[in-house]
């Protein structure tokens, strides 16, 4: 359940994928223009040819931060329950809790549609990596990010041309910088929910379960693509295997890993352990307490919080897990030895050394600044101080007022030409926002701010005042109207002036910090972030000089393959087997949450067929972002849906660890039986069988 | 407010004090018959004679947890507000709450007994380190572990012999086994409540404001003690100075410091680092975002919350800032040249290499043992996964009964008879018990037990079964009577036989759980602390070899005197002066919590003289158990009472930078003119100036 990628406070800002070292085992997640075909076959005797590739591209696809995929000819999505479970809230009520209650459209009129939800599927890969190395040539600091910011909002703006509506574009910088590649999307923008089943079957286990295995999970659901109000027409789809997975299977799976730090150089490892995920820790585990005692309030809170509570317990698992990585000798070992081969196979090579300098020393200077200002970045330019919808709203419609009257080259890249349509999409979601839950989270990192940069802070004081972190998350949330869609449609649609004029208490708190936030970004992105990415270039030039170019690049949220085998591992000396059934899951049940299953399962005992294999494991390489994922035979067909990882697998970000990382899924067998013998989807089995 | 010793769950059970490289500056928590009276004489032109240092031992007095001192001949005791909140909570009750509206008892009678108080005054030192030694000669692990408990009960049972009620005596390990010393009090059982200010005024700027300066608190209390229920008649008292602190005047500090950590080995601070504090940082920050939430549910929940939210989170503070310490590498880089050096002391000297062997690495794999049992050990024996006072109470009945029948020096050392008269307060203590607010912390750590054990651990399954940890909370503490001291008194007075008839339910979690527990604890002791002891105590030896006796022990919890001067230092390049006053107490008031200033202070406004210096800070080396300390000039005169460190005290447990770290004081003036202007408390304050 946990594999979508990590929320906003967990995403790294440091943008500094890189290529990794060559790959061993299953180790990877390759982009489909570069697939190891030399190490399939040796390894299993198996390699994809063109149409194979072309196929599966086509028939992954993209869910925003999670991954998903085609199957069936009528745009039928399947995807992890927790992967739909922004939209199952979004469409809920105090009276209708789809969450918890699930749902199932036995007709197209019945499907509901998902606000905020868009599907994209990956058509056509271009090398731009010329344009951008003469877009950038001889540059440094601000004017480098600039040069490159422009360039890629003229790449994705041509490659979009009039057809926004259908066609998204992005400039992907892979090995981080080594390459950087033109993506296209077809975009599917009506997506409507076809079947979730009850929280408590796919949340089976919860918090403690999470990233535990053996699992009893039905994290599975179905939304389905439409276009011009029928459902999509598609070619490419995986269909279900018939035989589902079997032990030792060669299995893929494609989908979109968000990032991965394999790369990091080792004072960027040290800035992420002693800095970021401290910090994250700190704050996450507050608001963890927080979040649960405001559940308890009653059931219409515990709904509200629902999803916010979810995600902030599976990024505290990642971060405590990622900790715990950078904390090993042995890791650290690795990366010191890592570090030191590059760099001599630099100083060793004197055009090299010339062309590389001591990229890793401007990296260090660069945290040494990072450090020094990421309280007040995070907070200010970062949104941390502002923890409510409310605060992004606001912000996107005064931004997005003083950006799109510039040139698309000059806009910050969020706004630029091609990105609209994700900004548009949040502001004018019709999702429902509940001020009272707004002011606990605005409540809460107010009270942050002030504990992270002091009670005399300027900026705090100007915040704050002479109130509490209470007296003014009450009183934004009450003077502010953004929770209404249509003025916020109205506000976006109008100009600079027109937000001017509103006495809306967030667009003012926007406007009052904005020349301030901005000033902040620009250190931030002249002193740091610049210096990383022109260094990481170099290094990655070096390390493709070292190792060749059969490599993979970190993850970047994008379309990649993984492959690996149905297998499970050893744990402190013990066999764990690839696969738990349905029998197990009633055993665990103990009737209370988060280990009870629901009432339809109960009452479906006697049907459901205990020995048909449910959760398994497999070797595969993934991370964050790939929850979704289809998991594919050699035929092309489902045999399972990746939805979490293994305890291991949080050292999956630094390093892959083929001996204890394990990917874990549902079985299409498992999918298949709780369709039928639980939730009586005759209609969706036929669908999924059809051809 | 904040230097008491920091709650159980923070305190580091290592056990590893160990002496210290030579003194620099202002450094060193010296004990009483060991003062550098060079160092003193030299940098400050005063060394205090014989009798001025058995006056201030005399004078100084133990608070369990926190530093007082005696101010006048009737045993009047000031200490900080903070150290006397757990009496208020105490005594307060839903109608009453003392710690919200403060008390002044003008007359004797009117004074309150503060139920599990105790004051007690060190009166003689004993070095018994020959006995010591003679005792665990040629022993190891649990052999080692044994005989030394059982020559520190018989020792400390000798010293008291038949004036338990009015002697308590405990063996005290300095220098890491380099020493043992027996310390000799009088103790004052009865104490009884004579003035606390309302709780906004030392709280003043609460959690924000907590460790930093410039600060504005009055965090001053005073209690009595009694003797046959009079008034205690004292020699040795600290009378209020007329003059109060001046800038670069010489201060002491006769405290209590709990603990530091200085001269741990590099293992044991990377296993405090990446382990103890982490999992503090972890499970405290979460249970914070838990207690608040609860405060927040009404008076009566913020009232019966209030102590546990303000030690979690002083303990929070302190959490953070060591572990900031310990990711410095300039730390790290010091710690491990001490360390190499004293190695290389010891390898030049054959005599000295045969002695000490290579007890670094046996301390490096008790680490590993450690980290391999911490989370079951700290669960199960440690009652991390009970947090509630009803299992404390119900393990110290059960261990009692067990205990008590086997001979003095068999005795687990809790229960040794020089110490039973503190198990048998708590267990005695007539503080009320809230069963709410108990569910609410048990189901919390009943939470973290199955998190950090994971649900299919067999300790997890036993004591969960088929509940949730709410539905166990629930169940243990509605079929519990141990709120009711009268039934505790008569289990603790009856035998085993009675504790096992009885039914109430926490008894029984305990005798179920008991026998594993000790099983946990055995091998700690045997394969951890015993190893770490002999170890440490081998190095100290080494360190004597090096340095000479000319150093301080790492804190104990005992009296200790150190020294400095009033001064303040220089913050990001700007100085920070050493006074603030009420005039600035007024400015930063906003009238919202935590910077909201009582209403009997807004009342006296004009009464107050604004330009009265308050709160002040001093090189002084203490740390937490220094709360309440005196501060006294060279006429044994009191100019302030410590109540913090700066932020940069954090430091201290594992370095003192004289730079940086300071203390944080009332001035004597302060708590004067409070006393005089605006809780009008005539008497006291006649008695303060009395001879």
């Amino acid at each position: 359940m946990n594999l979508r990628a990590v929320s906003l406070i967990f995403l790294a800002s440091l943008c500094l994928a890189s290529l990794t070292a060559p790959a061993i085992a299953d180790e990877g997640m390759w982009t489909f223009d570069n697939l190891p075909r030399d190490a399939l076959k040796s390894t299993y005797s198996f390699a994809p040819d063109k149409a194979w590739v072309d196929h599966a591209m086509r028939a992954a696809v993209n869910l925003g931060g999670c991954s998903a995929s085609m199957i069936s000819p009528e745009g039928l999505v399947l995807t992890n329950h927790h992967c739909v479970a922004g939209c199952l809230q979004q469409i809920s009520s105090a009276k209708k809790n789809y969450l918890q209650d699930g749902f199932l459209a036995r007709k197209h009129e019945d499907e509901l549609q998902c606000p905020a939800t868009e599907v994209s599927r990956l058509e056509q890969i271009t090398d731009m990596t010329a344009d951008m190395n003469a877009a950038t040539k001889g540059l440094t600091g601000e004017a480098y990010k600039n040069a490159q910011n422009a360039m890629s909002a003229k790449l994705a703006a041509d490659c979009v041309g009039d057809q926004k509506e259908t066609v998204r574009c992005s400039v992907v910088t892979l090995y981080q910088g080594g390459q950087y590649h033109l993506y296209r999307y077809h975009r599917f923008s009506d997506v409507r929910l076809v079947w979730a089943p009850e929280d408590a079957a796919p949340n089976f286990g919860g918090d403690p379960d999470n990233f535990n295995f053996p699992r009893f999970g039905l994290d599975a659901s179905m939304l389905r693509a439409y276009e011009n109000g029928k459902p999509a027409v598609v070619k490419d789809y995986f269909p279900f295997s018939a035989s589902g997975p079997k032990a030792n299977e060669l299995v893929f799976t494609a989908g979109n890993p968000g990032r991965t730090n394999r790369l990091l150089t080792i004072s960027q490892l040290e800035t992420l352990r002693d800095v970021r995920l401290i910090n994250n820790m700190r704050r996450g585990y507050e608001l963890r307490g927080v979040l649960t005692e405001y559940r308890k309030l009653g059931p219409e809170q515990a709904r509200v919080a629902y999803n916010d509570l979810y995600f902030l317990e599976n990024g505290l698992k990642v971060t405590s897990g990622e900790l715990s990585a950078l904390q090993s000798p042995e890791l650290m070992a690795r990366k010191r030895g890592d570090e030191t081969s590059l760099k001599n196979f630099v100083n060793a090579n004197p055009k090299l050394k010339a062309e590389i300098g001591n990229a890793w020393g401007a990296i260090e200077k660069a945290q040494a600044v990072y450090r020094d200002m990421v309280s007040e970045y995070d907070a200010v330019e970062g949104g941390r101080a502002f923890n409510t919808r409310y605060f992004a709203l606001a912000r996107a419609l005064v931004r997005g007022a003083d950006e799109r009257v510039k040139s698309n080259g000059d806009r910050l890249p969020e706004f630029s030409s091609a990105r609209l349509p994700v900004v548009e999409r949040q502001v004018f979601s019709p999702a429902p926002i509940y001020p009272e839950f707004e002011k606990l989270k605005l409540e809460f990192s107010l009270t942050k701010l002030r504990e992270t940069l002091g009670t005399d802070d300027p900026f705090v004081v100007q915040i704050l005042g002479k109130e509490s972190p209470a007296q003014v998350a009450q009183r934004l949330v009450d003077n502010t109207k953004l929770g209404d869609p249509a003025l916020r449609k109205a506000l976006w649609q109008g100009d600079r002036a027109a937000i001017d004029k509103s006495d809306d208490a967030f667009l003012k708190l926007v406007r009052d910090i904005d020349v301030h936030a901005r000033t902040l970004r620009k250190r931030y992105e002249n002193e740091v972030s610049a210096v990383e990415q022109k260094s990481a270039e170099l290094i990655a030039r070096a390390r493709f000089a070292q190792l060749g170019s059969k490599v993979y690049p970190d993850a970047t949220g994008t379309l990649r393959l993984s492959f690996g085998a149905v297998q499970g591992w050893t744990e402190r000396g013990k066999p764990v087997t690839p696969f738990t059934d349905f029998a197990g899951a009633f055993n665990r049940n103990t009737g209370a949450a988060p280990y009870a299953l629901p009432a339809s399962w109960i009452a479906s005992k006697d049907k459901i067929n205990a020995a048909q294999n449910y959760n398994f494991v497999s070797s595969n390489d993934i991370i964050g972002g790939n929850s979704g994922s289809p998991m594919i035979n050699r035929n092309a067909e489902i045999i399972g849906l990746a939805f979490d990882g293994n305890v291991h697998s949080h050292g999956g970000s630094f390093w892959f660890d083929p001996v204890m990382n394990r990917t874990i899924g549902v079985t299409s067998g498992g999918i298949q039986e709780a369709l039928k013998n639980i939730y009586g989807a005759t209609e969706l089995l036929a669908e999924i069988k059809g051809k």
